[in-house]
């Protein structure tokens, strides 16, 4: 694009992104100035000729998303939302890695307007953009009609070489090229260098053909540094109608510094002052640190064209809404992460159906039920299973496949990829109107974990589903029975774990799940069939404060049996035993009981009663939080083993016995 | 190969392996026939043709290995090695999944003579196996002298679209083709078939093209039921001399049965009756369950075969040993995993000098003091980092990148694949003559958290090193600050965590991580520096306990402090302004703290004192178990957040006054 008199050059507007990510980082002393040097060039071109987007609204519905898998390049993303116009001022890239700071080391969706989702991890950023292309094509073919094209916007993702190595950009790659997410853009920062020095000796992939494997439309060899080039990568790109696109970018880590540029010494710190000063000199950029020739500003700011494209396409919403009200309606509403009218009444209704009608079945049976009660009322809900369809039960009668173009499609044959499920699960709970759900086996979540962690650290609205929870599992034994991982999962800050003991309280966790707009939900259910408990309305309202009493002493409870889940049922059965000083509480979510006020904590588990056994198919240790130094835990602090489930229960001392000793061996 | 009149068919022979996976199955009622029948004509030729072992002594040193990474077809696995004759008994395969045989669901290296490496959760396997690979290459580099090749195995995987879809395949295919592991050959079980039906829907990669941009050899489109063509895909896989070789083998999923050939209901199921006699018929397989002809029998049977490559390799060996006395030492040592003389008393004494010298450096630091001073003595140890060694710091002077043919070579750089890092250290760990030792951030130990626990379970010798362990960290802020990874990987069965407190302490872990030759230790190391502690000679020696007192009170204790790695010396401090009735407790690792006895417990922590302050900046739920309902735990329940460390730590409530707080208002 020829570049008018008046206009400043390509380079210096891109020389602008250097020099504040350079002096961010330097008056931080912390930082990475490499990578935002090294991809100035193509995000200028990105940004100033392709992003459709609207710096006033950073929420604004048909925005392109713009995603920064290698995060650590934050200032680079800083530098753009600032140039653009978004509400990040001079101050706030002074600010940078401070204590709540608008700036923070790695991008977070919940401290910057513009920032789409939180980056760092690597390789995490990428199969969330894969969510948010996967969401957008779903919408489209929903929601568009002829000449009423209300969703259409690209999925632009940069990534590194680091991103690369990861498994789950194996993972999320062949899915995108599965379902053919044509308005997906990959940059690959191809610079060579990654924190251990040359990638030579570590990466050798041949990295194009690789993604052709997958599937993908891939330009080469791209000159990174070369705004021509880069034009004509993106055309191509869009241009492509059925396959994503990876745009490899071969570009100079830390381009400009004389001394470092093309090193790893550039990647992970501050130039220095005396190297800071040399990049001035060798870019000919003569501003002082955050200042910029107010020519660079104007041309960088994109409040008005971003305003205007809103308009535009509210206009075309406006015309879309009069002809489908309907449509506009559902879109609007789960936009605006609304439930339909009515959802909560219906699904207290099934509940207490449920309650009444009793069903003995596994908790994951009754999931599957639940999900059939509630998602015809939500079109929105959307999920799959890591290759455990049948397995999870995560498959419902309405049930479409997202790789079809079915304006009804809502679920996602992921294949066995947990942690790209995860993840993309994470973008489609990011991106406007959809719930997902993903599932797999609980052991299962730790190939997924850090996935769940960043659920809950962006408070993405996502529902994992974790079946065969406990030895229960049986035969296919310890690689495949959890032990560790109930209390490994509660222990993520804000992430709500549950694990309900009958087909009541599975379908409780599952509506708390759905109206949980703020963070992930983990749903663990057993394999086996668990029998049903009886409960008043009062009881069956407090399943939703995460524990009650199930079963209360006559007078004063002398001793306080603590169960979740398939013990529940054993702790009924001992309560029997002991005789009727005795209260059960069955405790499904202990994060949502934490939560409660004290005096409700207090009316469950007195603290006057230190008679206490807790009944976990888990780890012991997570549960003297509740029962002290004095009470006693039933659990499983080894592995379990191969064999029937009903053998391993009681081998493992899961019995009315053990529980009925440990009550009465309480001092 | 042609036949013999008077040998038995191939074809009978892989049959003898389809029966036995299938009557054990269906005698289970429980497992996964298809694969089996799938495989077993490929598995038949590669026993029976190449596969070098010794069944009566399953340990022989240069045997090849052999790894099924899709251990859900064990009975592949269990049928191979009862006709080959292993210990493993036709009662044994009559308890298949029964409640302690040997012949679980999945493969288990701890319960089955034969069994390489425990596999089931997929993909790990074939990281295991590039591990064992990268053992053999690095042996033979070391010890191997002309016409005395002592070390000369190959390593084979089995692997299926499971292994294939998930990540870590990813990233241990391109480790493989960059160290060019040609001893390495996987067999792809190509079935279009994984548990929720045909893999059309969700598995289109082109897999072939995928493994020669990793620098494989590759060959495509074997009949995997044809002996010739595997014969001939393996000819050309031995004859590599500088790459990995994938054998990609067409096959049909419970080949033979009418009616679930080819089909996902032969997966993970038994065939049920009908079908079993059906299936009987089909190919001509007259003989009852678990019977065997006795020309198959004899066919199969490789103990003789074994006892004489044994026997050859012994006569090698004991010329090897003439000829090098000191190699051949050095090997037989390592390979009994026997630490060298002097080893502990060289240790002990480093510990003393840091005890007398009391270096204030980042406990990071002082790991690689520690590898730096263990190091040189033991040159089993083997290990790099996930692209971070100068953060880790995990590179030492000796350091040699295992992607040369130095002798020596003993350093690997991973690039950032954490999951299949751990995976192939696991292998190495197996794998004799090496203790190996795999680093990241802590945070991202979620990343490798099932390959942890796999390390634990199989009681692998493996040191996983996570450095910047706590908000300490800093400015990269909460995507990089690990808070729930101390508790969950403590909670993890049979895994010893260390946090240390000091240099000390530190050195005083890495020892006992070498000297744990039965299970893997995670070593959490702080980015930032910490205090010195003084410690007399006998409070040196406890810090092998997990805790014990570094700071006692004058008199009975009236409270306790306890505390790890970066709070110890905040306990410290805060001791000084509570007064002479507190003593501190530093527990560098609950885990083996918990496995001392009640008395040395009870002087510790006596159960009497109940006024506890546990202080460690991670989740407080822990703790509990330690300070219980009346005790106070200081720690984070909360994400971090990006500063610098020293505003962190205040703001999130870790400073003297909190602490001192804390213990006064203990009831």
């Amino acid at each position: 694009m020829p570049t008018p008199a008046d206009k400043p050059a390509r380079r210096d507007l891109a020389n602008a992104i250097r020099f504040l990510a350079i002096d961010a980082v330097q008056a931080a002393n912390s930082g990475h100035p490499g990578m935002p040097m090294g991809m100035a060039d193509i995000a200028e071109v990105l940004w100033n000729d392709y992003l459709r987007h609207s710096p006033d609204n950073p929420g604004w519905f048909n925005r392109d998303r713009f995603i920064l898998s290698n995060g650590h390049g934050s200032m680079l993303q800083y530098a753009l939302l600032h140039l653009a116009g978004y509400d990040i001022s001079t101050d706030d890239l002074r600010n940078f890695r401070q204590l709540e700071s608008k700036t923070p080391g790695h991008p977070e969706n919940f401290m910057t307007p513009g920032v789409e989702t939180t980056t760092g991890p690597l390789g995490q950023g990428f199969a969330n953009a894969v969510g948010m292309a996967l969401a957008e094509k779903l919408l489209a073919q929903r929601f568009n009609r002829d000449g009423l094209e209300i969703v259409d916007h690209h999925t632009y993702v940069f990534m590194g070489d680091g991103c690369l190595m990861e498994g789950i950009s194996h993972e999320a790659a062949s899915l995108a090229g599965t379902w053919g997410l044509n308005k997906l853009v990959a940059f690959w920062d191809d610079n060579h260098i990654s924190i251990d020095g040359n990638t030579d000796g570590w990466f050798t992939d041949d990295t194009p053909a690789r993604f052709e494997a997958y599937g993908w439309n891939v330009v080469r060899a791209v000159d990174g540094h070369d705004a021509h080039e880069i034009r004509t990568a993106i055309d191509t790109a869009l241009r492509s109608t059925d396959k994503p696109t990876l745009v490899c970018c071969r570009t100079t880590i830390g381009f400009g510094s004389p001394a470092k540029a093309g090193k790893e010494s550039s990647h992970g710190a501050p130039l220095g002052k005396d190297e800071v000063l040399a990049t001035r000199e060798a870019l000919n950029w003569p501003h002082a640190p955050f200042e910029l020739p107010q020519s660079i500003a104007e041309a960088w700011r994109a409040n008005e064209r971003g305003a205007q494209r809103e308009a535009q396409w509210n206009e075309l919403f406006d015309r879309y809404a009069q002809a489908h009200p309907d449509l506009a309606g559902e879109l609007t509403r789960r936009s605006r992460n609304e439930l339909p009218a009515g959802f909560i009444e219906a699904a207290d209704a099934y509940i207490a159906r449920l309650q009444a009608e009793g069903p003995v079945v596994a908790s994951r049976k009754a999931s599957q039920m639940a999900i059939e009660a509630f998602a015809p009322l939500l079109p929105e809900l959307i999920g799959g299973s890591a290759d455990l369809a049948h397995s999870n039960l995560t498959l419902w009668k309405g049930s479409k496949s997202v790789a079809t173009d079915d304006p009804n499609a809502n679920y996602i044959y992921f294949g066995v990829r947990e942690f790209a499920m995860t993840a993309i699960s994470n973008g489609l709970g990011l991106h406007e109107c959809f719930i997902p759900y993903d599932a797999t086996f609980l052991v299962f979540s730790d190939y997924a974990r850090n996935a769940v962690r960043m659920s809950a650290l962006m408070g993405a609205h996502a529902i994992h589903v974790y079946t065969h929870d406990s030895i229960g599992l049986g035969e296919d034994g310890p690689t495949h029975q959890p032990i560790e991982h109930l209390a490994s999962l509660r222990y993520i800050p804000g992430n709500d774990v549950w694990r309900p003991c009958d087909a009541v309280e599975s379908a409780v966790c599952w509506k708390k799940a759905i109206e949980r707009y703020n963070g992930p939900s983990c749903l663990i259910f057993s394999r086996q069939n668990l029998p049903h408990q009886a409960r008043d309305a009062q009881q069956v309202a407090d399943i939703e404060r995460g524990g009650y009493v199930l079963k209360d002493a006559v007078g004063a409870p002398e001793v306080i049996l603590i169960a979740t889940g398939s013990e529940v049922g054993l702790a009924m059965q001992a309560a029997e035993q002991l005789g009727e000083k005795v209260r059960v509480v069955s405790m499904p979510s202990t994060d949502v009981f934490d939560r409660q006020d004290a005096d409700y904590r207090e009316s469950v588990l007195p603290r006057g009663v230190r008679r206490r056994v807790a009944i976990e198919a888990g780890v012991t240790g997570f549960w003297h939080k509740y029962v002290g130094l004095d009470g006693a835990v039933i659990g499983i602090d080894s592995y379990g083993a191969s064999a029937p489930a009903e053998k391993l229960f009681p081998h493992f001392g899961f019995t009315v016995e053990k529980v009925v000793e440990a009550a009465r061996g309480l001092a």
